[in-house]
């Protein structure tokens, strides 16, 4: 959102959401402190009643990159806190018809739209947007750029899991990012997180994929995961894309080399953790049989997707000023 | 949905609705009151509030299949309700990701999703999706294997039309599949559903879509239409699948023995009622002409598209524990 | 909507929208005074209550033709009022597999919609739509015959601009409509509004795309832009239809021709506003540094926009007999 003052009007304290690179670490706690509070308040309620912190208010989502999982996950955080939410995909949209990003988001505005969910495939656009519009942006993901609810919710789930939501301090932790880390936005948003939280962070994959200048991100880098295993006290596992695998020299070197396998969690610390962004392409980065990844004692692939939406309840307030 | 005690919670009372073959003709009689109810409460009424029977709880429809009508059907179903409704299609889904269906029916339930409204091209896809969700599955059509709430509909329709709406026994009542009985799951729930009420079934096609092997589902089979039609209280003409048509010997010679046109009308009871699962093939099962089976005293289609949204009212809430 | 006197129970006072060409000014105007309402309530309003106007209602958009935008705006519009809103687009939708509009439309209506958005490629669709529903019918668009709500919101926007929501008046204002007038909608259903409401109306374009035979619509016809300019008190800059540019002898020509750009915008009145339908194709019809077009003084593309929802809250209303 731009500041144009007049033209808020009463929606003061609004803030966009673009990335966690550029977020001071008390912003990260708040956010964290408000995602535990909605999980104690939603977490296995049925038929609860929305909160009416957004009632009135409406949110759009505006996805030019697919993603159902992203986008129902912040639908069903508005809907909990009583907004009301329109979808724009880019099928069909004005976009496919020539008009420019900054059109598409003023027009959006002009609609009474109160805060915005971009999704594109460019590094930049929800920054782009952000600079346009007068309306909170949150980043639902931009090229290989930043995740941001992304890398707070697996800060929320990696807090949780080691029982550091009194203070969200993370030190001492060492956390591990397997995969394509040079292309992702998920593990910039994750080390932005765990190291302003605290933890020390290694990334793991082969050189192409976890280059050596990731070090200026403030994470070691390393190339053997068998090596790297028993250090750590959890791991995201990076979802291969299938459309840059033609750049691996195979997909069946990519998992011998660094697949997540029974034989490989079976090195890890007993309180370690394995995440994984989802969707899982089973066979490739996550062993067909590794269902302990999933549904094991460390498994915390489901329960990212549960903090997934009270990250989201956290940030459409926090972005609203509701918070 | 499975039971894992601990894990249901408050939610306690939830079932799964995969299809009729497997149901209790009680259980039937229950789901048809429930729906009858609905439609004396709703039928005609325009701006009545919605029952909070379902407030606060999450419906999520999950169609690897497009279907409009159903999608729309259990939408203002849920909305009547006081429920939220989340889509997700499979164009766009993780699925298309390469994520199996197991691992996508456990991220939609992770994000507190109350209940699963599930089609799928493969049979037994729905079973699968509640032997794997804690959650109440509803199937909304499974390959060729049932469509239980359209079974249920056109059974609600049935017994209305012949002053069954008491007790819901349907004994003495002739009804009429035609057409592609041996692919199609809405006549695989029909066949369910009205064996189960006392009524006499005939399942009418070409050998090759009606075979004899059929009569293992208790319902006699024939070829003849013409000398069927003055015989029976209702019929159901199937859709034609044209993805399926070049099997016929020719669509051209299917509607000369098959398709519901005027002359044909003029041989049924007074009484008898026209039915069509929809959308309708005008010219090929059922004549351009042939406007009485929609719009004259025996054209129940309509009528059938009414009572699907009872029925599916009528399915959430016994799913959901709510009845 | 069809008149069945039974079928329509407690709804009665309900009406159709399908063109302004068909309506009288008083309609019009009644229109506008309503949505200038709607635009005093709820501009800048931010977390305002639905008014409760259309509570229990759903409201269902049928998009045979794509358009986020107009889609999402009758989406907020029906939101605002308290109804629900289901969405039916043409992909995947009961159309592609071979039924025809009526069976949909009387499909629809059958699950208990109360009103119909439709928007179809096809000149008189909307009004057939009409004539088999008992529910009201919103013609968003059809063929290159009608826009209504799209005229409506152009005439608000106008008479905004110039001071004239008194009395909605029109009377001494010049207005030009630029671009292929001959094939759109929108053009169409603004010179019904803007003649009906007093103003004078030229159409401006190359003799293929605004030919003399438009006079017959009560508007004079030119082929020199520049020499119109200094003329009007407003000008609607119609879309380029790429698909259409073909016939054009080139877009490098159109635009020299035609093309409102910052040398033509210095030629007009201080007074006159630009307006455009959208989405904008920047550097065709609108020149990439035209940026005063939208954002200048004289800039009231983006007021259209919002426009556009009050109208549709009025349009919602009317036809639902809730104004």
């Amino acid at each position: 959102m731009t500041h144009h003052g007049a033209r808020h009007g009463s929606s003061g304290g609004g803030r966009d959401l673009i990335g966690l690179q550029a977020m001071d670490v008390e912003t990260m706690r708040r956010l964290l402190r408000s995602s535990w509070a909605m999980a104690n308040d939603w977490r296995g309620a049925r038929g609860k009643p929305p909160q009416p912190d957004l009632a009135g208010r409406t949110i759009a989502n505006l996805f030019f990159e697919n993603s159902t999982r992203t986008r129902v996950s912040f639908t069903i955080a508005a809907q909990r806190l009583g907004a009301n939410v329109v979808d724009l995909s880019s099928a069909g949209s004005s976009v496919a018809k020539g008009e420019t990003l900054v059109d598409t988001v003023r027009t959006i505005e002009a609609m009474g739209v109160d805060a915005l969910v971009v999704r594109h495939a460019s590094s930049g656009a929800a920054a782009l947007a952000a600079s346009t519009a007068d309306i909170p942006v949150l980043n639902a993901g931009d090229g290989s750029h930043e995740h941001p609810t992304q890398g707070l919710l697996d800060s929320l789930t990696v807090a949780e899991a080691h029982a550091r939501t009194d203070a969200f301090d993370l030190s001492g932790l060492r956390l591990a990012i397997v995969g394509d880390v040079a292309h992702s936005r998920v593990a910039r948003s994750d080390i932005a997180a765990w190291t302003a939280l605290g933890a020390s962070v290694v990334c793991v994959g082969p050189p192409t994929l976890a280059p050596r200048t990731l070090e200026a991100l403030g994470v070691e880098v390393r190339h053997d995961l068998d090596a790297v295993l028993p250090e750590v006290d959890g791991l995201q596992a990076l979802r291969v894309q299938f459309e840059r695998a033609a750049s691996l020299s195979s997909a069946r070197d990519y998992a011998a080399a660094f697949q997540i396998n029974p034989a490989r969690l079976a090195r890890m610390k007993k309180s370690a953790v394995v995440m994984h962004p989802g969707p899982m392409n089973r066979g490739l980065e996550i062993a067909g049989d590794a269902a302990e990844a999933v549904d094991g004692p460390r498994g915390v692939v489901l329960r990212q997707v549960e903090n997934g939406v009270y990250m989201r309840m956290a940030a459409l307030r926090w972005c609203l000023g509701q918070d």
